[in-house]
């Protein structure tokens, strides 16, 4: 298919996002001139080993804990990864149940599933037709022998902020380790591991502006946590492998600049998310705000549209220049419903038309309404394509669906 | 300490090495301009995920793979623990007994350790006091449920080259899976996984002038391997989470590049070695070449100087304004004598006098003047504070030591 437009406007920062000048800034000379590795004992090692500390220091203040608990990562993934294998091995001793909610990310799905076939249980705790997790609910689905409780934060399909720090206490109160996928949610809303009274928490990069290939997991002092790659002595053996100076740098001042910014980042693009949001329900009908109308990401907006299946939308969106996705970029080939949605209670038919929109730091209201003018003949387009459309009209608008 | 010079000499390129500028300018725009993700489906995608293709034929190129058979990671310790890790739980329905040798890096040798937890064994193949393993003590190793063989191609401490065309194919014989850690030759000499013979080949960018944060594990295809990583669907599902689309198409530019240019490097490199070597063994009594006097890396030069402890030399070459290792920059901080020193027969006295000196292409002919002119008086110096020194001169230097 051809382009059809020279204009761009790109609405899928949590796929992908540029990395800020200030980050790439501070990231270049880490490249090409201070090269010595962090554990070598020379000037050239000092170097790296201090940017690594002050970078570490910088995670820290983003989310109030200490800098030794800070495990520097290459991704989210491979912080919930460690967080979810190395707490349940960690806490075998106590027992090998583990519960998390229905709509995690598959980075903690497919790990609790990797983790059952070696003897592990796990419960799935549901959630509301607006992905909201009750407390409840999680303290319902806790038995004696569960060992780790693991929530996400924010889901970065739906853009629900679950209430961590109303479950994390009630979970710590039955002796079970609590962990918080927090990777769509820090840089972009307030993160404080003493609020939100988690044990561990995860979080990356690429959410907030800094480069992908850096991530970081926090847990606790005295929480222990079995590493789940063997090697070396870097990250105090909790995470072996040549330090990723460059990456994790920019982390840091990512990091820095997010503590100072995401406030008023989050003003505006929140503005800019309701506007959005409001022009999509008026211009297209049937269509569904998913996730929670208010406790949502700010830079989040995600729907369902009836009758049109999310890739095709995505691609007739490209070709008018515009950048969105249908859901996690992890999964986002798959073709099928997400399980995020039909946790939710979507009907099948209804969450296969799923629309995310990320804005982010360069994303302006012209942008939003270049997105409001082309989406709808789109939709007509497609729905004149659907089958289900064509059933649809043909049974009434308002008859039985 | 003060330094005492403001000439810099950096021979620890093994531990560290600068990006080439060809490299680091065809990452550049994947950190500002190039920000898709590349399983996302519109034209920023796109553009990411033609970029991390080409990477990958690149890096196939160089070892003579075929492109879907590598699997991107952050390190060659990350594909070291895949491979080691993933080829085991693959083959386990045949057994649970592993092969490595007594020198492999920490990221084979403590893979192996956890694997034990979970009921797997493992046999160490010697080596010679070169450092160098006989392919029949390899093939005398297996047993009938020995599932995985795991030689180095390399040794990074000793700069040992392993026979591995000769070991592999007799390891292959027995039915057993055959990787090889090809992190320290990988670039720098000849890699041609169908000349070696190999199932499986872990590989690092960092080690040939490629970004830190990047590696790669190549497995034949129809070799099983269980990921160790849960999440999406990146790398077929093989190592989930988000590209480092930068760092790869990093490490793509540097694996061109390394293939056109290593054996001119290396006859450059391998050069200046000698010369290095030379000057050493003529400058400094007592001292010792470690690893194999000919079948070495081109950029490697290791000994072991007696009487005095590694640590102190690195500090007063630095304040010489040198910068050398004492092993691997892995465990330089841990203050013990080298398993692979010690497993090559080295007396533990003359292992914690270890001093390796690795070259790369800023490397000059001055540089090592340098070095060998600094480096016997810091020799001398140490040697009158140490007690084992004082202790050897009174027995007389041809008594009994």
């Amino acid at each position: 298919m051809e382009k059809t437009t020279d204009r761009k406007v790109y609405l899928d920062y949590m796929a992908g996002a540029p990395v800020l000048p200030e980050v790439m800034e501070v990231m270049l000379p880490y490249l090409k001139e201070i090269y010595g590795n962090p554990q070598s004992i020379h000037a050239w090692g000092d170097q790296s080993r201090e940017a690594l500390e002050t970078a570490r220091d910088q995670v820290t203040a983003l989310i109030n804990g200490n800098s030794e608990e800070i495990i520097f990562t290459a991704s989210g993934t491979e912080s919930n990864n460690l967080a979810v294998k190395g707490l349940a091995q960690g806490q075998l001793n106590r027992g090998k149940h583990i519960v998390i909610s229905a709509i995690e990310h598959f980075s903690v799905l497919n790990t609790v599933r990797r983790l059952e076939k070696s003897g592990y249980e796990f419960s799935l705790v549901p959630v509301d037709k607006h992905g909201m997790i009750d407390p409840d609910e999680v303290i319902n689905s806790i038995r004696k022998d569960t060992i780790l409780v693991s929530i996400m934060h924010a889901n970065g399909e739906v853009g629900t902020i679950q209430p961590i720090a109303e479950i994390a206490p009630k979970v710590k109160e039955t002796g079970a380790v609590f962990h918080t996928d927090a990777v769509a949610s820090t840089g972009n809303i307030p993160v404080d591991v003493q609020e939100l009274q988690v044990d561990a928490l995860s979080l990356a990069g690429n959410q907030f502006y800094g480069p992908k290939g850096s991530g970081a997991l926090w847990v606790r002092k005295g929480v222990r946590l079995i590493p789940q790659t063997d090697g070396g002595i870097q990250e105090n053996g909790r995470r072996p492998g040549t330090e990723d100076v460059c990456a994790l740098v920019g982390l840091g001042k990512a990091a820095e600049i997010a503590k100072r910014e995401l406030t008023s980042r989050a003003a505006r693009l929140s503005q800019l998310r309701d506007y959005l949001i409001k022009g999509m329900m008026e211009k297209i009908d049937h269509v569904v705000l998913t996730g929670h109308p208010s406790r949502r990401l700010p830079h989040h907006a995600s729907f369902s549209v009836e009758f049109i299946e999310g890739e095709a939308m995505l691609m007739f969106m490209n070709l008018d220049g515009i950048a969105v996705s249908s859901g996690s970029a992890c999964t986002s080939k798959a073709l099928k419903a997400s399980h995020v949605l039909l946790a939710m209670g979507l009907p099948h038919e209804i969450a296969q038309g799923s629309l995310l929109l990320t804005l982010g730091l360069e994303t302006q209201k012209e942008d939003i309404d270049y997105v409001l003018e082309k989406f709808p003949p789109i939709v007509d387009r497609l729905r004149q394509m659907s089958p289900l459309y064509a059933k649809f009209i043909k049974e009434g608008k308002n008859g039985n669906q």
